[in-house]
């Protein structure tokens, strides 16, 4: 028996499955139980230097389609329309289909993963999230999805690599992007990491996953890091935190919550130690307590081995449908949602500021955890000196906290606007 | 369709599955795609205050097996002989077997899985291993073989957490011993948890896994914490260092390591923050790099959820053998292996006694990556004093170690035995 195998796109990962799958041909046939066979790949171009023996090359995606003797095809071109195409196409001819995009299954992940129960064909993808860390594989069968509480997770290696050098380096936000693209680990076109779509887009996913909810990525409450100075992090620094970009999904009673943004996180947590391109991912559950997966997030040969995986598992017969799209999603909006808050408020250095800004929040129920006044932290000097004044607030629901921030951005003594990060407790 | 269930022991991980099945029974015939019911419980006496409605109760081990109906056991009894025969009976009977009982795999496993492939019936053991990591499930298909160069873990409970009593409490071993007896986390006899063996048991099944090698229990390195004393932990933690109980799985070329015992972790690594009860599982891989798993390593719900996940991938027929006993092994002994060392040398404090430690050493083409002589902690008094010469040496054959330590055992200034702890490099 052999399962014949066609791949889309001939870009890292694609480059990478090829090696992988040529050097351990014999024990990958050995764990499918039969033979794998890549029998074609399409590729908008060839690239240099990528061994394509007894492979039949085409720049067209329809010859994967057309191609009978394929019995699943590997998507890695990336993006949505034509991966979209590729993928729906497949499945409506009974072909099973691995992904690594994790653009198209945000975007029309639903429609595909409900075309694939109906042809009943394989809809795999391990690789789509948090590259070599087998987290879909445990999140599809390792918890019934009443067990996940919350889970947090670091999943976009663009964000971690700026957040870690600034924090180490010292170096500023623009800098360390620069950096990051001259590595490789960003692109020309940074906004999509740096904004926090990508992030975005891999927790719904795994929100979809552990609570057996549909994908809804517009649904997902997304900030970027573009906002984060060195600054934030040095003070976030000495009241015990670093600044992170997380990914957070918690379902509490019918409430999904869904958001990726900046946040502070305790020192001492493994969020805080996750560093340059590493990703990570923490399951708060019921029964298991907390689990914490870490692992390269992304990497040619690494984001291959998931591929492979999926590969292996669908050709041994291990295949099973995610319960993705089995409920219904009813979404906490981010103003419902508690935190504590670190805030940075520009503050005219003048008798009775502090009292006011104390008595603003207090007025909304806000109780002040931590506060630095950096006095030697002179911002500006027309007029009065300008000084940042740094608070740790304890748990508020954010609608609140914003009603009051908004009160201090009108009084003369403040300039807005406030600085505002998130505190994560589900760790 | 239903899957009929059988039961053996009635302790902490039996009346967390009862739990567990219960109060999800709804969503777990959802996973499995069909009803699973426990029919039948053996144990060798009754709990108050465990509901067992619907299950029939007996003291006899053997109506498990003489019960038809059941279409596989589950064996939570522990221990060797009466688990072996229940599992091997069961397996030969035609039915699948999960067990949580890691001693049994660790003796028996190789015959034990032998007969299940023979008669093609499942025989899962995620719950063996750290309890609620999925680390069984990653190693059984996640990884070609050939891709796990090395493992880390610490992977028993007791260990973990007398040394961490040891290291944030400054409290001495028999001292912390005697809590973790109080708090249930060791047994009253200690000395399988506290002499290493469980945990040898544990990475004879973890590396027998990951390089698809026969599981061999007795060719496992094994030393206990029994002699960590808190000044170790000091002069460690002044180094850089934590120390841990771990255990290391490693394969190179044909020859493979496996031995358990107390280590330095850098601070900086992942298993120096493991504390308290939880385990961790790192692999170090050729494609994907390294991946780290954490999570709580023992507990009824815990480990009742590693069961529930194999009964529901047996139900729905996600169930693969294990690679294990495929090929052959070749151990390599712990005087093949090469570390670095950190030493404590009880030395007089006279002059010359440094020179000559280190000139024995270079002899040995030993050399020394870091010393702290502590002229402070004077041992005792007879003659001469005695002062602690700590060394952190750099990496060498274990065998060329114990060579120049047995040279300085037999120096006159120098007390015999010196103190040798592994430094793993594994991270």
């Amino acid at each position: 028996m052999s399962t014949n195998v066609g791949i889309a796109g001939l870009g890292v990962v694609a480059q990478g499955l090829l090696e992988l799958v040529r050097s351990n041909a014999d024990q990958l046939n050995v764990i499918a139980g039969k033979n794998l066979s890549v029998k074609r790949l399409a590729s908008r171009r060839l690239r240099d230097g990528v061994d394509l023996s007894e492979i039949v090359f085409s720049t067209d995606l329809d010859d994967l389609l057309n191609d009978d003797e394929l019995d699943l095809v590997i998507e890695l071109i990336g993006g949505t329309d034509a991966a979209y195409d590729l993928i729906k196409a497949t499945l409506e001819r009974g072909r099973g289909v691995i992904t690594a995009n994790k653009a198209v299954l945000a975007t029309h992940g639903n429609e595909l993963l409900d075309i694939a129960r109906e042809h009943d064909v394989p809809l795999a993808f391990e690789a789509a999230v948090a590259g070599g860390i087998p987290i879909i594989a445990a999140l599809k069968t390792r918890f019934p999805a009443n067990d996940i509480n919350w889970l947090t997770g670091i999943i976009n290696g663009t964000c971690i690599y700026i957040l870690t050098a600034m924090a180490h380096d010292g170096v500023a936000f623009e800098d360390a992007l620069q950096n990051a693209q001259e590595l490789g680990y960003a692109e020309a076109d940074p906004t999509f990491d740096v904004g926090g779509m990508d992030a975005a887009q891999k927790l719904a996913i795994l929100v979809a996953l552990a609570f057996d909810v549909p994908i809804e990525i517009d649904s997902v409450y997304c900030e970027g890091i573009q906002d984060i100075t060195i600054e934030d992090i040095q003070h976030a620094d000495e009241l015990g935190y670093s600044i992170k970009h997380l990914a957070i999904g918690r379902q509490e009673e019918d409430l999904v919550e869904m958001r990726v943004h900046p946040a502070l996180v305790p020192k001492d947590n493994l969020l805080a130690k996750v560093n340059d391109v590493e990703n990570a991912v923490q399951l708060g559950t019921a029964n298991t307590g907390v689990l914490r997966f870490t692992g390269p997030g992304a990497g040619g040969h690494a984001t291959a081995s998931s591929v492979i995986a999926d590969l292996t598992n669908i050709a041994s017969g291990l295949y099973r449908h995610p319960g993705i799209g089995g409920g219904s999603i009813r979404v906490r909006s981010i103003g419902d949602v508690s935190s504590a808050f670190f805030l940075n408020i520009a503050a005219a250095d003048r008798p009775g500021v502090i009292a006011s800004i104390g008595e603003t929040l207090a007025r909304h129920s806000i109780s002040i955890a931590s506060m630095i006044q950096k006095k030697e932290e002179v911002i500006r000097s027309v007029d009065n000196e300008i000084i940042p004044v740094v608070i740790l607030t304890n748990t508020v629901v954010e609608r609140e906290l914003d009603q009051a921030l908004e009160e201090l951005e009108s009084l003369a003594d403040i300039a807005a606007p406030i600085k505002k990060i998130r505190v994560v407790d589900l760790t």
